[in-house]
């Protein structure tokens, strides 16, 4: 595996500032391939779906799934809970986006949108952005476009790796994602868009695409609240001519998504620190992921944490209100490499071990439930200060 | 109804320093009645349940349900998490009561904690204290025991009542709540005891325990922690001669609970503001309440009030992502009396007037779903910088 920050084969894309954000930043992407691609996506499982996710769900479900061509993609405005002309204006960004592409808005263009919810997406702007960043379509533009979708992020999230099949074949996967608040991903991130090279039926597409999602994106949590707007793309577009098998595939997707999906986490609104939080001895992966997921979404365990405060209690509480059917008497837990608790009670640990473990900026915490032989490992940021500050005055 | 700030007929109790505080406040509480109680308690769902909880709700499954006389309840140390050792601990604590109250422990004697969890009870200091206790119990130290039930509590929650039935008679009902932060009950608060002189058989008080604690206790939440010593306990000693009709009983005890509850929930940690989240438009009272506790727990919603930003998105967003099936389009939200959202739709709303109903202490939200007739109102505070503070050094 080489790494490359590069575009796969057959993608152009750009990412300019169109003046939707306040702040004047880059706020306006556009992905093309040269070529028909094979898209799957998973969408946020939110009653309240913004505009562009009916659309994108609609689309993909569809035929069309096997003939997507471009990704719009906006920052500064969610287009969620925007209502009908919510749903128009997605539609009129993808026609000035088909037009300029010579492309058919409905078949072959994506919309994504991320933001503040509750604002209708401000069509001028994107009237008048739309040809500069078409103009600015290249094949070097990764860096770009991963800029381009941040809201709160302070870090771009972005990744491309190279793959040699067995048979000595190449091809590539790059992505990009988005999201350091409101992420709580429930089969979806914010926004992540992958895009290969590879040539990957749209069944196996799909496939690799939900795999690695569970073990990715929804292993992941910032502050517990799922978006409205969750989407995580995958394009393939087979320009490399490289057939990888479904598990060569799976495996490099796999890759990509939990590398994405730990660096939203790591730049969580706020966040000081990065905290992996490894659960053994579930009956069920299941189990594992709802007793992870509960610790990494608790308030109490993620104050802690910021404070450097090594109070385990709160975890094994955490675990005991995750909905699983655990028990105290079965559980050790580890910070670091300290044992503090083992089969319900408190190791004879020393305190300024526990609290030393705390220190660093990647914390690990280990919790075996003594009931199984699954396991999943989630990752999570710490709650600060600054997470308070960055959500009272969001829109401001 | 009048209030009385004085214990319900039959009741005494102290509240002392023990030397379990660090910070040397009272923090030993010994309630007693003079003749047996009926005693009624809803516990934690919590898996990991304190020591002082799994002896509880053995003690009041039972026929000693009759006899209750006395709760001895600490805070500064939750025995939670503390194996067999905390289990013997409980029981000694009770012993070291009922040898200085001619009782018997098991039969007559509940124990409580609260505080941090992991950490053994200091037994010396409990039986050191036990007797100071026990000699200060008296008929007027209703405001001494809420005092010495708090732990991050910045107020004490006190509240009584007397009651004429429609027969003229009187009776009394008297409660103390601690809690302010790991609030987020699943069938009781962190710690509540209710004391009343009415006569209540133990099946009424029963049905009436678990009535009120779904609208009051189940109906606030801090910070989403369900902790592993939530009780909600009910000692009905019948000293007042006076039998309420059950529906008497019941709003009785409901007006006491939902008080309570508030005063916990106006409490919350941090909290710089009140937030009572109206929903209505439900197909079932339980789709309503799930709706109001998603959006009271969500950490965007409360750092948004916070922060006095009028950013309702994040509170249609939660309703979507509560598990219940809602529909935007069917939704209408109102901040204060300002209607922000109609139908799925932004109104034309001025952002000055929506701005304007963030800025009182008491803050309404009313969300109607658009679906049925239900309708539950939940309470919540919001999350601040001092929120943080508190649980990143909470141990300290």
């Amino acid at each position: 595996m080489t790494t490359q920050p590069a575009l796969p084969q057959g993608f152009r894309a750009a990412g300019i500032a169109a003046g939707i954000k306040k702040n004047g930043k880059a706020d306006l992407t556009v992905i093309v391939s040269d070529v028909d691609c094979n898209a799957a996506a998973v969408f946020t499982t939110n009653k309240v779906k913004a505009a562009p996710v009916i659309r994108g769900m609609a689309q993909l479900k569809s035929a069309y799934a096997r003939s997507m061509r471009a990704v719009v993609i906006n920052a500064g405005c969610a287009n969620a809970c925007t209502g009908d002309q919510g749903l128009r204006n997605a539609e009129a960004t993808a026609q000035l986006a088909s037009t300029l592409l010579r492309l058919d808005a409905h078949d072959q263009v994506l919309v994504m949108s991320t933001g503040v919810i509750g604002v209708q997406l401000p069509m001028d702007k994107l009237q008048a952005g739309m040809p500069q960043a078409v103009a600015a379509l290249s094949t070097s533009s990764l860096a770009d476009i991963s800029l381009a979708i941040m809201t709160t992020d302070t870090v771009p999230k972005v990744i491309s790796h190279s793959y040699t099949t067995t048979e000595g074949k190449q091809f590539t996967i790059a992505g990009i994602a988005k999201g350091a608040g409101m992420i709580h991903p429930n089969m979806a991130t914010m926004l992540s868009v992958v895009m290969t090279d590879a040539k990957v039926p749209l069944g196996a597409l799909r496939q690799a695409v939900k795999k690695a999602t569970n073990r990715s994106f929804n292993c992941i949590s910032v502050d517990g609240d799922t978006s409205t707007n969750d989407t995580y793309l995958v394009l393939a577009n087979g320009v490399s001519g490289t057939r990888p098998s479904v598990e060569e595939f799976e495996d490099a997707l796999n890759e990509i998504s939990t590398e994405l999906a730990k660096k939203v986490a790591r730049d969580g609104e706020g966040a000081t620190k990065f905290i992996t939080i490894r659960v053994t001895g579930a009956r069920t992966w299941d189990m594992a992921h709802k007793v992870g997921r509960t610790i990494a979404t608790s308030p109490l365990v993620k104050t802690a944490f910021y404070g450097e405060d090594a109070n385990w209690g709160r975890i094994t509480c955490a675990a005991g209100y995750s909905g699983e059917d655990v028990n105290p008497d079965h559980m050790s837990l580890w910070f670091g490499g300290v044992h503090v608790f083992s089969n319900g009670t408190p190791t004879d640990y020393l305190d300024e071990a526990a609290t030393a473990a705390m220190k660093p900026i990647d914390v690990e915490v280990h919790l075996d439930l003594g009931l199984g032989e699954a396991e999943c490992t989630v990752w999570t940021c710490d709650m600060s200060h600054e997470y308070v500050t960055i959500n009272g005055k969001y829109r401001s």
